[in-house]
Formats: structure tokens, sequence, C-alpha cells
């Protein structure tokens, strides 16, 4: 078969630290283009520094991943599925639920694949938490994700603003494993959002989720944490504690503890090429709708402002 | 065929005044039993304090009408889809997205029907306005809701609390308009909320969305409409201008004016009727979605303090 040709659109830093190995490493590919008003790409690439000026003027591809903001990708996700390129769309997969669920709708149409791409859930500890969960009975969980904003997203001023998701920037990670490993859906009972009194978005909060049989999952999100970072999700079950650490890669079972290679970003584009051959899409919004339940129905406390 | 057998629980004012007329006026359902541990609902009719009661000490019920605020609406939908019933969502069909998916899911796997109902769309404006704009490009639309607070809901502290909708709870009925009677899927661009300044909820918003075509659909929410009050939804087209007024009980086409009958609460009966003797469910969620949007993406600005 030959390789899907895929532009990057947006080549900042998760571009060329992740998807363009990624893409390099994985056979079903080749890299077409770049695309970007600000960035080149790796030498030798095609580069163009918008999708309209790639589509015009560059080289067929038959896919984009789109490594930009959330706040511009819709328009350019429905541009690519307007001239019938598959479509990778980097988390979260938009700035709101009706856009994403609008571009799978699109995309069903015109038989491309859309891929709402969740990195978490590659993490080496994921799929066999998953895998041992589903045999068991969950009694609760526990999410705790406690990071220093200061050093993750030093100056970052937009993830402040309205839109920008706050602490839910990272604790959609959480979430997409969550909702991915746990084997009962879950939904939001009560949440507390911490706001910073000089910014938009919340610096921490504190979610009470219950599955479908009762079981409650507890979630701590803290922006303020200095000293050990904490990704971590506690899960307590029948046939005793599942513990994943460091965002997903090191699960602890009864039985002992499994540290496994990275393997996020090629798994995500395996999936991609799986999906593509396939004729599917994969457009699971369910952590995003988790996020948004939080702002429609938290209750909202003002903390002490933010500098960073 | 029988008449299904359908139990009110919830005996506030909506059911009195809706509901329980609607169901004795369609002559596919009877009205089994009412739930509530507030108020006795009609002479004659069984009557027991809790859902639980019902179902262990009642007569046999088909289906249930939750006519409950949404914060309690899970827990009831849950515990009768799981004996099989079915179940009438009053508008909103939950506190969240997420318990609202998970109840979908659920209904499927039981084989009842949940229906999602939103009363709105059965104004009587409303499926000619749908016929009507089916045909026609949508160039543009305005939604104006603005009615007084103080005279819809007076002293009902709980719709400003968080979780409470504020001046979303009128404005998601117009959302279940143009969501029923736009052609294209639409999405939010931006959005101001104004939250008065000892409340959690907003008292007016002002919204941008934009369809899969490009076109803009202005949304202008207020709660301190003093004098006359509007419910009108105005699309331009390129064969003139649509508006619904009242709410969508008047329709103003080039060729006129048409006033029809209000049918809402017997519309949402015949519908419902119809998805059980049909074996399906509708549960859309694209109103509530829009507004989660909104709370998700909104420029929150605080205005002055508001007092009954």
């Amino acid at each position: 078969m030959d390789p899907i040709r895929i532009a990057i659109v947006g080549v900042g830093k998760i571009a060329r630290d992740q998807h363009i190995p990624a893409i390099n490493g994985n056979s079903a590919f080749s890299l077409a283009a770049t695309v970007s008003p600000h960035h080149h790409g790796p030498e030798g690439i095609p580069h163009f520094a918008s999708l309209e000026d790639l589509i015009e003027n560059g080289p067929a591809v038959d896919a984009v991943a789109l490594c930009t903001p959330p706040q511009v990708r819709y328009d350019l996700a429905a541009l690519a599925l307007a001239k019938g390129m598959h479509v990778f769309l980097e988390k979260p997969p938009g700035a709101t639920l009706a856009e994403v669920a609008a571009l799978e709708s699109r995309a069903n149409k015109v038989g491309a694949t859309l891929f709402a791409s969740w990195h978490s859930r590659f993490a080496a500890g994921v799929a066999p938490a998953r895998a041992w969960l589903a045999e068991r009975t969950v009694k609760s969980a526990k999410i705790i994700w406690r990071e220093d904003v200061r050093v993750w997203h030093p100056g970052q001023a937009w993830i402040w603003e309205p839109g920008g998701l706050g602490v839910f920037d990272p604790g959609i990670n959480a979430l997409s494993i969550a909702t991915h490993i746990l084997p009962r859906p879950f939904f939001l009972r009560t949440a507390t959002l911490e706001i910073p009194a000089n910014r938009a978005a919340p610096i921490a909060a504190d979610i009470e989720f219950r599955d479908t049989a009762g079981a409650t999952i507890h979630m701590d999100l803290d922006w303020r944490q200095t000293g050990p970072q904490s990704w971590d999700i506690i899960v307590e079950t029948d046939a005793g504690t599942l513990k994943l650490s460091q965002g997903g890669a090191v699960l602890t079972l009864p039985t002992g503890t499994e540290h496994n290679e990275d393997m996020e970003y090629p798994g995500l584009y395996a999936r991609f090429a799986n999906l593509i051959r396939g004729g599917r899409s994969d457009a699971d919004i369910a952590p995003l709708r988790l996020v948004a339940d939080a702002f429609l129905r938290g209750n909202r406390q003002t903390v002490e402002a933010f500098h960073d």
C-alpha cells in the first residue's frame, strides 16, 4: 500500500517533539508538507504559510494533522474535510463540543476519517489497566493531577483566557484515561472551580463524579503544586487496588508494578492509519464533555491572583 | 392497542398545567399514578411519595414523565429504565451532558424509550418554519429572547445557583427551536455572559454562533426586560425574511402571518407515544450542548447585583 501523504499544520513544540518523529517512525505515513505562518518544518519538506496555500500550490496530501491551538482548529478541519482529506486533531479536539459534532457529521458525509486524538490513552500502562479493570467491579476511584503551572506552562497567557481550559488543560488528559479505563460511564455530581482573581480560567478544581453503578470518582486538580508532581489514578476494586502513575506510564496492580516504554504518539499514529485504512472515524468527545459539564455546573470560587 | 400506563413524577405547576391535561387528552395514554413527596395529583389517581414506593406498592406502569428539577432527574430516570419503563424527560433533560448520554445508552440496552422533550419545538409556527427553511439558503439569523425574570421566575433562588442555567433557562427554549429549524448545524464562536455580583448564573448573554456554511447567528438573551417581552427568531434567507415570534407561536413569512393553536404538550405526548410504539428513543442534547459550550467558552462579566 502506498503510504498516506500527511501534512502537519501548526509547527510548534508538540509538532516538532512528537508528531514529526512519530510520522517519520511509521511506514504507513510519509510527511508530505508542513504548514505554518510562523515556523518552518524539517529541511527538505515543502512548507506553506497556510492550508489554502498548500491546497492551491502544494503536493497532493491525503491527510492533515492539526497541531494548532484549538481556537482555530475548526476552520482548518472543515477546509481539509471539504477537500476529502483525513483529519487528525490534537487534544482537545475543538474549542466547543458542537463544532466537533459538526466536523464528525461532515467527515461521515464525505467519507473521510476524523480522529480526535487523546495522547494519554496511549501511555504505556493504560491498555493493560483497561483490560484488568474490564473484569473487576470498581468500588471507587481517585484522580490526583497536581502540577506546577509555572514549570509546565510558563507565560502562556492564552491558557488563562476565556476558552482556555486552565487546570483542565492537563486535567483533560486524566479524564481521557479515566473515560477509557473505567468500565462504566460516569458523570459529574458536584464541582468547585477555583479561579484566580486576575484570571478567567480555574487554577484548581475539586470534582465528584459518579458512575452508573453508583461508585464515586473523585478528581483533585491543582496547578499550584511545587515539589513532587502527581499524575495518578487510583482505582479500588473487588480484587484490590490499581494505580496508574506518571500520567499513565507506570501501572501498579496487586501483583506488582509494570514500567513500559512511552508509546503515546507512535500509538496515536498507528491508530490513525488503522482508522483511515478501515474507513472509520473516532471522535470521542467524552473527556471534553466532562470538562464542559464542570464549567456548566461548577461552583466558582475566587482565589488569590496568579502571577507568572 | 392498550393505552400506555404512565406515572407523573414531580407534581408541580408544569405537571398540573401541561402534562396532566395533555395525557388526559391523548387516548394513547392513561394516567396510572402520580409521585411527589409534596403535592397530590388529581382526585382518584393513586398517589405515591416516591418512585420506589410506586414500584413496590403501586399499579403497573409502562412509562414515567419526570417533571422534577433537573438536578434529581438522573436517579429517577435510571431507576425507571432499570425497571424497563419508558422515560419522558422535561427540559433540560439533565443537569449535565454526560448523564444524559449515560441514560441514552442505558435505554438502548434495556430496549426502553428515552425522550428528551423540548416543548418549544412543538409551538405552532415551528414545524412550518422548519419546512420553509429546508428549501432556502440561510444568510444570517437573530435570536432575541428578552423577558422580565421578576415576572416569570419570581423568588426562584435555585435558578441562580451553580447548576441553575440563569437566563439560559428560557434561552434553551430558543436554542431548541433554532437547532430544529435551521437547516445546518451551528456552533459557538464568541460569548459574553453577564453575571450579577451576588449570583452565580447569568442574567444576560450575548452570543455569536456560526453555521457550517459560515452564516452568523446572533443571540441576545436578557432577563432585565421590562415592558414588552421578546421571544423572536428572525432568519434572513435568499427568499426573504422568516420571523417566528411569541416563542414560536406566530410565524411570519414573506407571504403573510400564520397564527395557529398552541399544541406544545399535546405535540410532545403524541411524539412520545410514537417513539414508544416504534421502539425508538429521541435524546437530542444539541440545545444543552450549546449552553454548556457557552459556559465553557464564554467571557464572564460581573454586573449589578440582582435582587428579587
